[in-house]
């Protein structure tokens, strides 16, 4: 009725690092509280010293989650950890959370009960207080979003744009996970929509199916850095797979990078419901994403401390720009990486 | 498939004051930085004697907005200033946004680029820094969710809950203008659907109009106390409509209420277009909302430092909890107020 006709350019033809480009150029930052905008896992505001650290993920149903197979405790669970998980990913500690939801009639008392049951479940565990938030209506479908808050010291904050040449390439716990739950999940869907009669086979398959449904944000990771006294040089959670991960941290830091693909931290359950899938573990990795693991980057010098350490794999080294990003397959091979996760998000509907 | 079968409430049944209780009553806050949670405008935190106000404001296409007569650049405006009134409806001062949008392919570039070139008005006009957010699909529309981080002295902060009996009851601008803005918008798009030859008749609407597309948070009111060294004991802006607003700040603060019609500021194309349209414009001040204007009581000592402010209407004064909330209606009725804004939206669905 007022319609603009303006030329039209489609979102996917800019994927997320150029919509994100686009949308920070015009922004400047004023206030001399506001210490760090756009562009990393959250915001920092300085508070007097102390810093604040303030991060949003916007949850949609038939997107993020789909309630014939998640729980709606997992998801409440989910919703907050992977906003904590993006506090972590900065080195601060989350201490609130607000909470914005819109949702429809479907949805009853009982049902929003569960979804905050879980939300509080992780706000216990992770000792976070829920401050706030908004309620209100949607003409279709759950819509979670949620604004967390940390605190750190000024010099414990670790960037996207700190990583060096030379520097280790770490990531904790494994990868792909969470994927092939996915996977799992949907497949047992399709069965089950098929003929109602089928019981969903989940059984044997409690890791990954948790990785998906119920993720953790690897709080002792960050504890355990403090302990060992190693700060990491930049460092960003995993949501949407390991190659839009590193891309970031590249892009950001201006340099380039090596990746060893036998490297790759992958759990035997997902490897083998991989191959079973007639997936590759590697790709579901890279480009699987929702693992909330943290990839982070390190001085070489930190190498021996973190060494013997279980829970975290050092799986490449950061190079100058010129060289790129780049993956080192099984045979020696240079693949050049791609962000998958968003865009190919994007593209799907 | 994994439906969990338990007893079904609607949420109509609740409204928002019992959903928000409800919500609210399973939570407990246990970090010292958490001054104050859910049931106000924003939360507050304490960083080391100075306040972080912390809110959030969820706008949903087809609930909050229609894009076939809002044209975006004033939806990107509204969707900051109507957080920005939660900070300044706290007597605090907005500093920060952070923003999460969900869209559909449905998007082009362009049209996020107006809606990003009105946040950055607003944020502008404000002196506010846009610092951080979450882009991401959706499968049916725009969804945008706005979080505002704000700072005040804590001698400054000021609750819902601080009303006092014999306290009047104060309004900035006036009521009902946004909902007409609705009222007359929505009958030139019923028109243009039925005849898209027809252009909308808009002329001399400019005030309603701008009042609904794109309303301002009231800055200016709070800076007007601060000079005048008034504080108040309660306050609150308006999105829902007076009569939620007022009842707000009399459940919060134990207190009851009278309000005298003929002492609500109306203007006077408000008033004109609600009688074209056979609405009573009392009702459209007390039930329309939108119109982000701050309801708040003064002590009766401050009655002169504000009797002169031409902005600032004395619409009623605070009784006792038992006598109720109630308006005085023109011939002297006393009618009970009650909510309409929130429970009316959530069972237009």
């Amino acid at each position: 009725m007022f319609e603009n006709k303006t030329n039209r350019t489609e979102l996917s033809s800019l994927g997320e690092f150029g919509l994100i480009e686009h949308i920070s150029k015009a922004i400047e930052l004023k206030n001399p509280e506001s210490v760090h905008g756009i562009g990393d896992d959250a915001a920092v505001l300085d508070s007097q010293g102390k810093m604040t650290v303030v991060t949003t993920d916007m949850l949609v149903e038939g997107v993020h989650f789909d309630l014939t197979f998640q729980p709606l405790r997992h998801l409440g669970y989910k919703s907050v950890t992977v906003n904590l998980s993006d506090v972590y990913a900065m080195n601060a500690t989350p201490k609130q959370i607000i909470v914005a939801i819109a949702l429809s009639n479907r949805f009853s008392l009982e049902a929003i009960e569960e979804l905050y049951e879980g939300m509080k479940m992780a706000c216990d565990k992770y000792e976070i207080d829920l401050v706030g938030g908004d309620t209100t209506t949607s003409t279709s479908g759950l819509i979670i979003s949620i604004t967390a808050i940390g605190v750190a010291n000024k010099d414990e904050l670790v960037y996207r744009s700190g990583a060096k040449e030379h520097d280790l390439i770490c990531v904790s716990g494994d990868l792909g996970g969470a994927y092939m739950g996915l996977q799992l999940l949907e497949r047992e869907k399709r069965i089950f929509v098929e003929n109602p009669n089928i019981q969903p086979d989940l059984g044997g398959n409690d890791y990954i199916l948790e990785r998906q449904l119920k993720p953790e944000a690897r709080k002792e990771v960050i504890e355990k850095l403090a302990e060992l006294k190693v700060k990491p040089t930049s460092m960003i959670d995993i949501s949407d797979g390991l190659s839009s991960e590193i891309l970031h941290i590249c892009y950001q830091s201006g340099v380039g990078a090596e990746i060893y693909e036998d490297k790759i931290p992958i759990d035997p359950q997902t490897y083998e419901r991989a191959r079973e899938f007639n997936l590759d573990p590697t790709v579901c990795a890279l480009s699987g994403g929702e693992d909330y693991e943290l990839l982070f980057t390190i001085q070489q010098s930190d190498y021996e401390k973190l060494r013997a350490h279980m829970d975290i794999s050092i799986i490449g080294h950061i190079t100058d720009k010129n060289s790129g990003v780049h993956l080192v397959d099984k045979s020696g091979n240079m693949v050049k990486m791609k962000a998958q996760g968003w865009d190919a998000l994007l593209k799907q509907e």
